[in-house]
């Protein structure tokens, strides 16, 4: 039953002379989508964003820019350059790509290396890895080229591993319902005022997309035993709200990963979790990256798990 | 720079009926070597035992069981599939195949399934994690085969990461000595009276064999800076030693792991590190085996590493 539900995302800013990536429209993103080996669920669109539910995680494209996430053993580099192949190198403003904290990367088609490579023979960019090789890490990979990003131009990643108690029980057991899901995740009080999208799959595990106005906010949630993700992500400023603390408490992670691109600053550390890494990198393209991996008390204390052939 | 100073293992004890494994000869462990990809670089014998310097890591050949130590992407599987050929599966009183937790599993020739599937094909046998799948962890397969210890049975295993200080420095410098890593390691205090057999590799890198009687103690050391890991393991008592103590004073690592097999309670944790992983197994073949993960203080402030393609 083993799924790996960390994803890879891809983000690229375009010159106005690129033209509206929006207008390009649901068929060149279908196949932009179809090279990282995934599919389009679900649209949800408002003034500034199509917001696409993916087989495999999500698509927002807003009029110069878009990110993807895909997760399991999808190609997003594949989908990157085919991206590539339809814009002028000129017209990029931004771009990063970025491989989240895998359970098992020797399952995936590739490595980050062989991703940078490729990527790098189209594209002239610097490579990072944040945090340490041996226990959590992000690699990212950015375009060389000096960007400007605006004041509320922010995003934070929260990637909970480990979910226990009775939220992950819910979501791992049957008869799981949408609204359940919704009610457990608190999206009223998280995400007031958002249009929601969002997807059952069988025989567990959930999607959102959440829009208002240019704001976005995604989950995804692989509740598998063993091997369990929570992904979040928004452009929200999560200064002054209780966001991450709220789902932290809903969903008991064993430990997790909060990643930040001009974002606020991270947890504070309680009796409860350490903080077991903290990485800043101020990259050279406008954003200050940050990673911080935290483990909760809970989570020291591991049953061996039996192995089958 | 990248080496997997990380080690996979086999150990296997045999009944009267096998005959002598030493009297196999150095032959015929060759051979066993070769297919593991590695090569014997100098042996050191006693009334007991038969010890080989590998060219990755260490194989120690007794009357009635052997172990095998190797680092790298070799292939131990081979080795042991290899050996099993030549030996009848009832004279096998024991066996185990051990991976240690690898800084990139996505290098090595095949994964523990991978290598697992190959030896249930041969042997009957049991395979567990212990740790966490997304922190340090260790995998182990035994044979299905009730087996009884001696009370002096006992293995441990300390596996370090991220060296840091003096020690590091030397080990990571130019014009390091078998004399200077000798004193470093404090060999004289912590395995007095042990014949030694040791090598230094260029540019750098240590191993070093040491027995006395029928007792035997092991390193290996890769320095190199992100990837760095020294292990020692030893069939010694460790209760009323302060070797693990020594060994973590002179090489500081950022984390480690302690590994027990019928041997003395785990480190006591103090202000400068936490015991992050703790997970007991009782085996079915004899032993109780337990794995700790550590991490002191001083990794969690982490520098980005800038990636060359």
């Amino acid at each position: 039953m083993f799924f790996e539900g960390s994803e890879k995302k891809v983000e690229v800013i375009t010159a106005a002379e690129a033209g509206s990536l929006r207008s390009r429209g649901k068929e060149f993103w279908s196949g932009v989508v179809a090279k990282a080996q995934a599919e389009i669920l679900t649209t949800l669109s408002n003034d500034y964003c199509d917001a696409y539910l993916l087989s495999e995680s999500s698509l927002f494209v807003w009029e110069d820019r878009f990110l993807m996430l895909t997760c399991g053993t999808t190609t997003l580099a594949d989908a990157f350059l085919y991206f590539l192949e339809h814009v002028a190198d000129e017209h990029i403003l931004f771009a990063s790509f970025q491989r989240k904290n895998e359970y098992q990367s020797h399952l995936q088609k590739t490595s980050f290396q062989e991703d940078m490579d490729r990527i790098q023979s189209e594209l002239k960019g610097t490579a990072f890895l944040l945090g340490s090789l041996d226990s959590h890490h992000n690699y990212i990979f950015h375009l060389d080229r000096p960007y400007q990003p605006a004041a509320n131009d922010q995003t934070s990643e929260l990637l909970m591993y480990h979910i226990k108690g009775e939220g992950a029980q819910y979501l791992r057991g049957e008869g799981q319902t949408i609204e359940g899901i919704r009610k457990l995740l608190r999206l009223d009080e998280i995400l007031p005022g958002f249009e929601l999208s969002d997807w059952l799959f069988e025989p567990f595990g959930y999607s959102l997309n959440a829009i208002k106005g240019d704001r976005y906010a995604t989950f995804h949630i692989t509740p598998q035993e063993e091997s369990s993700y929570v992904s979040f992500e928004t452009n929200l400023n999560l200064e002054d709200t209780a966001i991450l603390e709220k789902l932290l408490e809903a969903l008991r992670p064993g430990s997790w990963d909060l990643i930040g691109f001009n974002a606020p600053a991270p947890l504070r550390e309680n009796g409860e979790f350490s903080c077991l890494t903290e990485c800043l990198l101020p990259l050279k393209c406008g954003y200050d990256m940050s990673f911080n991996h935290y483990q909760h008390k809970e989570q020291r204390s591991v049953q061996a798990v039996e192995l089958t052939g």
